[in-house]
């Protein structure tokens, strides 16, 4: 199999990255699909200044014969496309190249509905890497024996499933992405909001302090910080316990709560 | 408040849509990064076919004053910005032209972590609708009596944070398109994937036979397609049992075995 230049991995980062930035390596059918929404706002300003470096390796170069195949029909039969061992492992071992071989430093992820769901604590895992390397699939997946060989980490987006893997690692990217220090500058916490104790975020709200009738809850207007900070607490503990029962049963048992003594509030 | 020609929702489709295809109309304070990947492979060529529609209400437009500005801090203190509940108003009001009230037939969704988490059934439900109005965030959320006044359906796409909400937006909408009839052509078949059954999706794997010593199974040569499926579907519940208990045991339940006999595979 012939590898061309156009194989090599494509910087996307502005300007010059900044000594040691945190690397994106994405493997895609789509290149031109990067930086996409990733190149917009606090991400793309970021990507400007070489905060965090974006990279794609075309997976077409790889593909066999005249026609550049990169897939196949399962065996077995069944509908759909397969993507080849063979295609994916030359990208995979491109992709590689002048990375760390510890996965802890350089994780190596499919994007995939079979993987481990995707969540704030692996984005901010992915974050504390020095990079890592994305392979999104098309069609029906890729043939597993890439994905041992080289023991990729399959990360799921959610129970959903895509036409492509391209969305998924950019909402993967941008997740991660704004927990690296700088990149998010004033403009928010990430200290602040949901999930970083297990719940989701309480009511916002902001001026107009009267619009169509409604207002602003009065305790919001108080002044008296510590007032204010219970009842934040106690709505996002109301949230939670009312949209997101698994999320609120993980809250009490870590908080050393009875996790079914939902009555509580 | 002053609203301009450029706040009305561009239309984004290539050609003329199709009569009652499918329209995303998407409020967002970046509406150069639609269609984003949407506009690629099978979505983009469904979209330029007008097998769907996309347009885009631009926020800013509706912000206040000379500077147009669509935020405010929190009431209460704290980090970030709140979406003003007066803008968000006033550009949902605009997404509402023309469209159904029903929110079966017109679901209107503010993407945010706080929602219901996404998965496949909400995409199956969402394609039955004749279109939905998906609101971006940014910063630290939307005023509160914006999504109460306008009963906007809260979606999350996982545990995570992002810095927007246009890349989950990007994600619900190409969930949902793929399941609009013509828009994968054979190129794929949505019945066999993963979430058909509430299980994930059993290996593929496809030519070279052999390949760096790793062979495919031997079964899936046999052309015996009666033990070809029986494999499949016992793979995929080995794999929904090993990776997510919780997929698991809502399957279990499902087909009338006991939830929490998971030794009998």
């Amino acid at each position: 199999m012939s590898i061309n230049a156009s194989a090599h991995p494509r910087d996307l980062t502005g300007r010059p990255r900044v000594k040691g930035a945190w690397t994106a390596r994405v493997i895609t059918l789509f290149p031109e699909t990067f930086p996409g929404v990733l190149g917009h706002s606090l991400t793309g300003r970021a990507l400007e200044e070489g905060l965090w470096a974006l990279e794609t390796v075309a997976l077409r170069p790889f593909g066999d014969g005249r026609h550049k195949n990169v897939d196949d029909t399962p065996a077995g039969g069944g509908a759909g496309m397969v993507l080849r061992a063979d295609v994916v492992g030359a990208a995979l071992e491109q992709a590689a190249d002048g990375t760390p071989a510890d996965p802890a430093r350089w994780p190596v992820v499919y994007l995939s509905p079979r993987g481990k769901p995707f969540d704030q604590s692996m984005a901010a895992r992915f974050s504390r890497s020095e990079g890592m390397t994305l392979l999104c699939g098309r069609f029906e997946g890729v043939d597993e024996r890439a994905l041992e060989e080289y023991a990729v980490e399959e990360v799921s987006l959610g129970d959903f499933v895509l036409t492509g893997g391209e969305i998924a690692a950019q909402a993967l990217i941008d997740a991660t992405v704004r927990l690296i220090p700088r990149v998010l500058g004033n403009q928010a916490s990430t200290e602040e909001e949901s999930f970083s104790d297990g719940l989701l975020e309480h009511p916002q709200y902001t001026r107009p302090a009267v619009w169509k009738g409604r207002t602003i809850p009065d305790i919001l207007l108080s002044g008296h910080h510590a007032n204010i900070a219970t009842w934040r607490r106690d709505m996002a503990e109301r949230l939670t316990q009312k949209r997101r029962p698994d999320l609120w049963r993980a809250y009490r048992a870590k908080h050393g709560r009875d996790p079914d003594g939902d009555q509580e509030l």
